[in-house]
């Protein structure tokens, strides 16, 4: 037994996916790790890795021994800091080989099997990314901080600028205003030292209040929304003027955004041919030499 | 020797400036002293509080026995964090009495003597502040992250922000992206690591040049320069519809960007009847029993 085995991995911040396929493409199993995120500590990470592999190579009904008969593709958060990439690689494993690149790239190769396309992810953050001619392009997807528009981290930190401006008389108060000041008891002190410890990830967890205020025409849920909306567009039309044919959409709030991006942009959409672990097994495939996307 | 003594203190986070007034307003000396921001260690803040406030008693003349004739008021960003103010009052002090309040109080007191009107004070944060009919106002000024439109730190992200766009090929590259861009290697990774470390005095710092590109026409530094000024007239024009009839402006950014301004706010700026030490002295005799603004 010397066939070759496929492992794709979507290495996440709290957890690491895995899914097996034979040389063939089929399916013979799929696991779930711990953490995975390459910034992390590399002996957590590997062993986040393994645990659900092991677990894959279980469903399949093989031994342990196969691990290095295994051709190994992550898609990972961070990959783009070669130092991190690199530290990870230091260490040894039972691989026959692994191919490591951003979740953006793994997702994207899914999406279009590496021919030209765009992606569009929107979760925590947010991040356009597409390959055209072979050449691949980022736009955005640098961090809460100074990028990321129209991602979950973004709405939220609108959603309490905005809440200010409602509290200072800037702006009319709205129901979805209202519901904020009273969250943080209608003291701008206690939004300030909540502030002071959130995470993007804190953030994030209000844009699912601004989608459903939007929705029932809370005019400051509509105008956070559609600023996001107009931004995850503006990124959109960027992958698509580079000449990406098509758009596909990642990240759990793509789909209830979705009706608000622009319309040029909407219609570019299409289903992904495949996700990001079917991705993550293409760029294990295409290393090796003799592979093609 | 009984007479009451006046001494006003501007509380800043690199350092502490006092002045000293006899009872009739005659100025007696000034002073300088360290970091004197209160969210810093209490014994800190007081060694700065009494270095500047002994430099004001040396140039007048005055022994050091003389402290416990002082009336002090002190301006300080912070001070709306009573517990902050509680802390630096827990220490025994010298002085016969001391109030403490926001660093905009203590300006719009300055200004106005503690009559109706407004400030708007523009350096690394962004605050608007005003008294109407003895009811005082905060418009803004929350701090970076969520608030403080049309700040220093504001116009520095928004810079690294919108350089990123014009790396992208979102936005066209101007000479100020460019020059951006240049300083970070051309290496949006750099940027990234850059913002890690950065503090908003670090963002700050770019408001300068991007200043001076808006004046040049750079299309990049025009938009940037006309969407703080934007943000600072909505703080602004709320100030004035509380019924604020005037407006000072105050801090090093104020100046430079009131040409950006809306018309209707730059024909409502005043010079301010005073500065903030002044506007900290009237704190310290409003207190006394018997005191008036």
């Amino acid at each position: 037994m010397t066939e070759s085995l496929f492992l794709g991995i979507d290495g996440g911040g709290t957890k690491c996916r895995a899914r097996l396929r034979d040389a063939q493409g089929n399916l013979l199993g799929e696991g779930t790790g711990g953490p995975s995120n390459i910034r992390l500590d590399p002996d957590l990470v590997w062993a986040s890795i393994l645990t659900a592999c092991r677990e894959a190579l279980f469903q399949a009904g093989l031994q342990e021994d196969r691990l290095k008969q295994i051709h190994a593709g992550m898609g990972a958060a961070g990959a783009g800091q070669t130092s991190a990439v690199e530290r990870l690689l230091s260490r040894p494993h039972p691989f026959a080989s692994i191919e490591i690149d951003t979740d953006a790239h793994t997702a994207w190769l899914g999406a279009f099997k590496g021919g030209d396309g765009a992606i569009l992810i929107v979760g925590t953050g947010s991040c356009g990314y597409g390959g055209v001619s072979g050449q691949c392009h980022y736009v955005g997807g640098w961090g809460y901080e100074i990028s990321d528009e129209g991602s979950g981290a973004a709405i939220g930190r609108e959603l309490l600028r905005r809440t200010i401006w409602a509290h200072d008389g800037r702006i009319a108060l709205t129901p979805l205003s209202a519901l904020v000041l009273a969250e943080f008891k209608n003291d701008l002190e206690v939004m300030v030292d909540w502030v002071g410890k959130a995470r993007p990830s804190d953030y994030g967890r209000y844009a699912p209040l601004v989608l459903q205020h939007a929705e029932k025409r809370d005019p400051l849920g509509i105008d956070i929304i559609s600023d996001a909306a107009a931004g995850l567009g503006r990124i959109a039309t960027r992958l698509l003027d580079l000449g990406a044919p098509a758009l596909c959409l990642f990240g759990g709030l793509a789909e209830p955004l979705r009706p608000w991006l622009p319309p040029p942009v909407q219609q570019a959409i299409r289903p992904p041919a495949a996700d990001a672990l079917d991705g993550a097994i293409l760029l294990a495939r295409t290393a090796l030499p003799g592979g093609q996307p």
